[in-house]
């Protein structure tokens, strides 16, 4: 048997549309889902794809995501807003957050809208490219359940707090950037355990401050409340720069969690209603300097960057985004590489709904 | 002889702005350079401190730093405007655009500012804390002279893009990040080169990609165009998320080089006029939630954050800007202590601009 199975992404897309409608979702959110996890997928962000699905079909089956939230404004300027999201699907309220930052930003040049009683979202980097195709620069983050050890410390805080930011170009591609704060996200260590991989050094620490290489056993112990976790960017420690990299991940948490009134570092774990936070920005570039003027520098950075000379064993530099964008390219003509126990999983929930499985 | 010599900081701050009167810069821009050098000093970051004055002093000599630019708003909205800083100093222009955003957020909310054709400007971190008495958060970068070394590239690229966020908290003390997007800043590279110490392994690499520990080498090599440089912020390659460090170095260099129109990249190398760019943003908390609510939300994640268990070895968490505001109090007592070179290296300037020096 094939390890990874091909399926059409259209044809994914809308599958999962209506498996989430199925739920008892509305179709037009069922739909947001549906982008969201796909694009996740097209990008080759695989973690955060359809791989994820059941959490959402059990989130709303179990009624911690609400189908039918009452999304509402709890402070509302022509700058700013502060919406509580009433348990929503994270990707509901997340793509009518940052379209509010975008009108915003239309009419007095900056909009940021912060969430409160949310839920996971996926990737950040999809809200924020929501801006490329209004000329604005557009940023996301969210915080997310504890996972990451803070320098000098012994037990998960934070999330994996990513922060996306996406920027325009002219005739190039987008520098889109979507890193999570941690040495690595989450799903990767869940793509090693899917794998049967280990995991390098330098991504996870046990309780005792030692590397933790297995997958399997880093996954099993993010259900206990055993000390150890991933490290933040820089690694443990400040002689790489680990406090850079919890600094960042404090600075989501204060954006999504304490600026909006959500949960923040250890009080999101495993328990529901999660209480996520988000933050969405978006800003014109036509205010700063005229827009042509703007993507033709954006070009010509991209274009000298992507010229100079690479190192020993490498032949490319990326620009941030570059390299969803071509898997985006690629796996839209040949199809979505499933890992088998995805699409096995996938199967089990198109019986579990009766929703036809013909992928 | 002492290696360092302790000296009073408000009389430090008297000298600098003295000198830089000297030079013939107006009274209340050289009490801003001595505020912004002095504070660096207080805070710990020798580096960015009066060890660097000499570069001022001679920028205003030569005239690649003006003492009196016409500084100018290119464009002007109410959330937002991109200044030309003529060649100001950039603790000059600095001080002004971050008050404009201040300004800016004040009366709707956000207010964003970029400033193009500027210099130096010290440590970032000063004009984010600028937004803490209004109850703003403050944001500030500015791009800097070529020295990082892409993710598979060779060659030095941006430079060590610092980012810098203040926070304000009630009882506690705000949160301030103020980063290098570098795994080092440039300035603890001096800083070893001036006490004679090797750089530890995984700052620098050679043109073949192997670690460069020789401090002095590393310093003569920047005036070079040998290949080579600084990794960022996660190392080398994408293993640690070296990526994502260099993401973080190139956004930078977006917001404050291509949007404003300044330069970027490897056009910012040793040549003058250096045309750096900056981005300052301030944005009101208490339209997002009440102030006093932040404020306390702030001071329990502070509080609970320190009381977390740490690793073995070390005895506390540290928030983001503590061992600063730490350094500052106790510095403000105790005195500021000069390494002796740069401590020979003011004596100079001051008989060199016949400005007396009793420190």
């Amino acid at each position: 048997m094939e390890e990874f199975r091909r399926v059409n992404a259209a044809a994914l897309h809308d599958w999962v549309a209506r498996a989430m409608r199925a739920t008892g979702v509305p179709a037009e959110d069922a739909t947001t889902v549906a982008d969201v996890l796909v694009a996740a997928d097209l990008r080759g962000i695989d973690s955060h794809g359809v791989a994820r699905l059941r959490r959402y079909v059990v989130g709303v089956q179990q009624g911690t995501m609400k189908a039918h939230p009452n999304i509402r404004a709890l402070c509302d300027t022509p700058s700013t807003a502060t919406l509580d999201a009433d348990g929503a699907l994270g990707f509901v309220v997340g793509r009518k957050a940052m379209e509010m930052a975008i009108e915003k930003a239309e009419k007095v040049g900056i909009g940021v809208v912060v969430v409160r009683n949310s839920n996971h979202y996926g990737i950040a980097g999809y809200y924020a490219m929501m801006a490329l195709e209004h000329d604005m620069i557009g940023c996301s983050m969210t915080n997310a359940r504890s996972r990451i050890v803070p320098t000098f410390g012994r037990r998960r805080w934070h999330g994996t707090n990513p922060i996306a930011v996406a920027v325009p170009a002219g005739r190039e591609r987008p520098y889109v950037l979507d890193m999570a704060t941690s040495v690595v996200p989450d799903g990767k260590i869940e793509v090693c355990n899917r794998l049967g991989k280990p995991l390098p050094v330098g991504w996870v620490i046990n309780e005792k401050g030692e590397p933790n290489t297995d997958a399997a056993d880093v996954v099993a112990r993010q259900r206990t409340d055993q000390d150890g976790g991933t490290l933040p960017l820089g690694g443990e420690g400040e002689l790489l720069g680990g406090h850079k990299g919890f600094g960042l991940g404090l600075l989501v948490d204060i954006l999504c969690g304490v600026l909006s009134g959500a949960a923040w570092g250890p009080m999101i774990a495993n328990n529901v209603p999660a209480n996520l936070g988000h933050f969405f920005a978006a800003m014109r570039v036509d205010l700063f300097r005229p827009l042509d003027e703007f993507k033709a520098e954006m070009d010509r950075m991209i274009r000298r960057l992507k010229a100079e000379p690479t190192a020993p064993g490498h032949d490319r530099i990326y620009v941030a985004g570059e390299k969803e964008f071509e898997f985006a390219e690629q796996r839209r003509m040949a199809g979505i590489p499933l890992h088998q126990s995805v699409y096995q999983e996938l199967r089990q929930i198109a019986d579990e709904l009766g929703v036809p499985f013909e992928l």
